[in-house]
């Protein structure tokens, strides 16, 4: 076993929070996931992977505490019925010898209570968050109690589900108690509001209720975002978020402390570094002897002492970290530095937890498939067929094939047309932004040179008959996907108009841009994607000098990023990079040193000068290997001693790297990517309780009576 | 019991369908309903209150076959373990004698696969639907074979569930059957591809399997989409949608025919009148001696009855007709038109389905609460306590609940300060398109006006000083809320600069608006509510003859109304009649004779020239009576003989009419409308099954071994 050099031992100390005490300085704070209620096995299991990977403190994602504050996705402790959810996951958190935390939250105005129906709650009248129609309605000192008392029920129930520490969830701009410390949302005149010792009123009292409730057994934490980076129009480190933490330095067992809102808590890699909250939080140690934990996507153990050294934090909080390598502590801990699989800072897994479906993880494949596929981030099974296989594509998909194939014992070859291993990862890697990206590959590329049973083939571009001769009976087709030159796409079912003939505007793609193919002069880059590429696309154009016209169908720039908790900065740039920005647009078809565009709801059309039009639109997967091979039929692979022919990854349907990462994962623990006509998972459905009695505050009971007639 | 005029009796014949029998001609199409796989036991209870309401087919929402097609929210017949839920659902339909359907669907390249992970499949190489970064692959003939086996599996299993129609769902541009019709989407080479025969080729078979595995017990439907509005680049009822039809007339038992996409097929009264799909599917009749439904938000009975005696059509379809009344076909069995409770079109219940929570309904506040609540749409308890009810405010809210509290027999006051009643609702349904809107006014008048226990008392302000007087132990004020002046709203949460003094430009808000105090010349409208008031309110000053510059910070035009799937139209509509419009842009602040906007990314800025601002921004309740009241003390108030004052609707909480309509039924069954501690309603919760084996094809199974270390 690898040795642990000294200087991280620090890393290991046990930290008393209150009445409790954490193993070690590894922390996954509070983390949406997409499994919440609709998925609670997923969720138990996922969060128990975490604590076998050596978090010292695994939390829940926020979990609501009252129908009156109720978030669609998340886990709820209404009442007892919740109950069994959640002692499943601490069941399983306990198991690995971690503290289990809960994130108790009332979302008020943040949300509308879609389902609930209740009018939502807050502390001055307020629209909702968003575009829902909806208002809520300034709450009275008796909504006040029951807020505090739903809490207090709640604190009470999560110590019976077998939490040890339960949060007050005062941050993201999602919750009550920030909402009355906030002046954006607090106008009230009584003692709840107006002075930030009365905002803090509600806050000071869920902490003080908590403690009393539960603090003799469980520590109490409280989730606070210290700036919402809105300079004097909000929170802010250097005003009253510092005014806060002063003024309540000793009353929680623990401060939780990071940015505000979400989108700037969670800030992708494109837009910031490990690390970066350091700068908001330092002072919070400065005002309390309590344990602070903060985040900022640490992978680096030496980062993580310096925290430590330094005095910014006492425990390492993770979220994303803990996600893309749940086992990062006992790696750490084993001195196995080689093997950290680090975040790249993509926030797919944001995306899953948006859409309301189990999240998914660019570096770990088995996130979210843990109970439901019975997938382990670490251990797979030992190979129990006697195939060789043959991985032609070292992108993303053929790199997590090869790998996993080589981890379950098998012989394989892994043949990549280029020198430079890494597909896609490494040309979009190289642009602006994706850096990060790069750590897809470099950690795949590292785990399987250690692998005697895995060869790596750079430069060999595969023919199907090289394929033939390979003496592999597995064949596995990972080459990818390219942009088209067409203009296909969302917009287009067929070739765009104008891309023909010598007269026509010059035409480039992603690919060509990656090549470091690049036009000059005036560019419209048409982006009928929606994800990142239209964006870092443009704004690598305009590094490089080009005139950018920013061209879309949709309504906003990237929107996809929307999921990805970036949009914003995303749409800022593009616009601070281009010279000019039109959404909601098509292009209808290129003319000689010109596009013609449209407006998507009226049709009407315009016309930009264009010295070259950059298309990214759809992607044609690069399957002339597959189609090869199948061309040879079934007899002639058979003599060949190919049983299997398949494509992964963007070869089979192109997508994101994620999908990539997953696609050759299931082909190392399946050898096929066919689609079952099983449902290859276990499924989570709703329990019928038909004959649960009516709650008394219903008003229900059909209450059809002889004489009362239809209705009347 | 009123007597039924003989020239309705058409609609009670009878309609052979396959080997099934229709006992009438009211026919419940497959909608959506927001409830699906989440909330079973809500979804089986909804259906069958219209089952019992008199239709004689009930129709569950689409229902996907296999784990490739994967729909989030909607119901599913994937294997055994779904067949609990749709029995339940078949169950409470045919106790009441309906006949029950089921819509099979495989969504195709229409969704991302995103719990399943699966690569989405499509005739031909597709990027989703959207903005997912994800594309489907193009099908080979052993998927075209398992789309089929799926099917067939899933009919096989539909059968063992109860159902008696089994539909092919081949419409709203959603499902691999309408996917290789299309050309669009159908770019193939083989015998699925090409001609129209070829691209009807999938949809033949799965007719054809469906029929040799079930056809004999049960009635073989199918939905087709006869014209997709998009001329010649899509599906026409002048051309292949007729051509489909008369290719495979005979080989279905049943034609369910309308328009598509959804946006087309469930078009808002405020973009067409009943009736209006009338014109497309009435040659289908012509081509086929099968039975034909289809819909059009009927309503009438006469238009109904037209519709079958003019060879339109067989039976009637309705979706949203019978969310707003479930009991329609009796009502017009038993003669009782007065008390037909008119669907107004407004899409709500869409609405509900997209956010993915059980729909709500603005007519029938019942729609959803039938199991969680127990609450029946024509039946409520009686009266239970002594106590008399004076409402204040006779808009949407004040309505319901004096008539659903006079339903229940309780002696009610119903005041209102205006001499016409209807409050916001009969406001809003003078604004452009709404008309249909004063549907929510129109029917509780007339069911009030019927009532010897409820007493209308237009014209009459009433004071918390006459309340008291007004011997009525429970009060509910229902006085409405009004449109704010000062700005405030989403994007200010103080009042906006240079709306004061002399100097300032004219502010206008939408009660202005309503009331006919309208602004003249160039008119900046700010919508910061985001739902149809902006919008309308262009419109309307557009129609008048203002100059109107239409400004949001949204990125769409009236974005809410993506959820009632009007968007498109509703933006389209305020582009033509605008000067301007101006996405994405706050209001900073008013100037003289000007208006300051700048780019929410940005923060760019520009002015332009305004003589009036009309600001769409919050909602203040009008609780004077209620805070008057209160003012007394609890002492005075029992005194008066008055146990409790509530607020209603938009006086509680300004929202939507649905919302309203909702809080004053709340009321007449609780009367009350506080926050309860416990959950009013009974959840539906996620079955634990922890132990559940592995399915064979997930590739899982921990496999950790002794020696194989940590990953490798």
């Amino acid at each position: 076993m690898p040795h642990r050099p000294a200087r991280y031992d620090v890393l290991f100390e046990p930290v008393r929070i209150g009445p409790v005490t954490a193993k070690n300085r590894f922390y996954q704070v509070p983390h949406c996931n997409g499994m919440g209620r609709a998925f609670p096995s997923s969720m138990a299991a996922m969060r128990g992977v975490k604590a076998e990977g050596g978090w010292g403190v695994v939390v829940t994602e926020q979990c609501d505490v009252h129908h009156s504050g109720n978030h669609q996705r998340e886990i709820r402790i209404w009442d007892e019925k919740d109950l069994p959810y959640l002692t499943r996951a601490t069941d399983e958190i306990h198991r690995h010898g971690a503290l289990a935390g809960v994130e108790l939250a009332h979302n008020g105005s943040y949300v509308g209570n879609l389902e609930s129906r209740t009018i939502p709650i807050a502390p001055s009248l307020k629209a909702v968050r968003g575009n829902l129609p909806i208002t809520a309605r300034a709450m009275d000192k008796d909504d006040i109690r029951a807020v505090r008392r739903w809490h207090r029920t709640a604190a009470l129930n999560a110590r019976r589900a077998g939490f040890d520490i339960v949060y007050i969830y005062a941050g993201h701009d999602m919750t009550l108690p920030v909402h009355f410390l906030s002046r954006r949302h607090n106008q009230r005149t009584d003692e709840y509001g107006g002075t930030l010792e009365n905002r803090a009123r509600l806050l000071r009292e869920l902490i003080e209720d908590a403690k009393e409730a539960v603090g003799d057994t469980c520590a109490v934490a409280v989730r606070f975002g210290v700036d919402e980076l809105m300079g004097p129009r909000g929170i802010g480190s250097e005003g009253e978020g510092r005014d806060v933490v002063e003024m309540l330095a000793e009353l929680p067992d623990l401060w939780d402390v990071n940015l505000s809102n979400f989108d700037n808590d969670g800030q992708t890699s494109r837009f910031s570094d490990e690390g970066f909250q350091a700068e908001y939080v330092k002072f919070v140690k400065s005002v309390t002897s309590k344990p602070v934990v903060g985040v900022g996507r640490f992978t680096s153990p030496d980062t993580m002492v310096s925290m430590i050294k330094g005095g910014t934090l006492d425990l390492i909080g993770a979220a994303r970290p803990s996600i893309a390598d749940p086992f990062l502590p006992r790696k750490i801990e084993e001195g196995r530095f080689d093997d950290l699989r680090e975040c790249i800072g993509c926030n797919i897994c944001v995306a899953g937890d948006k859409a309301s479906v189990p999240m998914r993880c660019t570096q770990n494949p088995t996130m979210g498939e843990e109970w439901r596929r019975g997938w382990h981030p670490e251990y797979i099974p030992p190979k129990d067929t006697d195939d060789t296989v043959l991985v032609v594509g070292a992108g993303p998909a053929g790199l997590e094939a090869a790998r996993a194939l080589g981890q379950r014992g098998y012989d394989v070859l892994l043949a990549d047309r280029r020198r430079e291993l890494g597909g896609r990862v490494t040309l979009e890697s190289r642009l602006p932004g994706l850096g990060e990206w790069a750590r897809v590959r470099d950690w795949r590329l590292t785990q399987l040179r250690r692998m005697p049973n895995v060869q790596l083939l750079p430069d060999n571009e595969i023919t199907a008959e090289m394929a033939l001769e390979a003496e592999c009976s597995l064949v596995a087709v990972a080459t990818g996907a390219q942009w088209r030159a067409d203009g296909v796409g969302r917009s287009h079912s067929f070739p765009m108009e104008g891309l023909e003939g010598p007269a026509g505007t010059p035409v480039f793609t992603p690919d060509d841009i990656m090549a470091g193919r690049l036009p000059s002069g005036r560019v419209v880059v048409f982006d009928d994607d929606h994800y990142y590429m239209g964006g870092v696309i443009a704004e690598r154009l305009a590094e490089h000098g080009c005139e950018v016209t920013f061209v879309t169908p949709d309504s906003l720039v990237s929107s996809f990023t929307q999921f990805t908790a970036e949009q914003k900065r995303v749409q800022r740039r593009v616009m601070e990079k281009c010279a000019a920005v039109h959404t909601s647009t098509a292009l209808v078809r290129a003319e000689p040193g010109a596009a013609r565009l449209a407006c998507v709801y009226t049709g009407r059309e315009t016309v930009v000068t264009a010295d070259a039009l950059v298309l990214v639109t759809g992607m044609v997967p690069r399957d002339e290997l597959y189609t090869g091979l199948r061309a040879f039929g079934e007899e002639a692979l058979g003599a060949a001693g190919i049983r299997r022919v398949v494509r992964l990854g963007d070869c089979l349907g192109p997508g994101i790297i994620a999908a990539a990462v997953h696609s050759g994962h299931l082909f190392a623990r399946t050898l096929d990517t066919a689609i079952t006509d099983e449902t290859p998972y276990r499924r989570e459905n709703v329990e019928l309780d038909w004959d649960q009695p009516l709650p008394a505050s219903s008003g229900g009971a059909w209450g059809r009576q002889e004489g009362q007639g239809h209705g009347r």
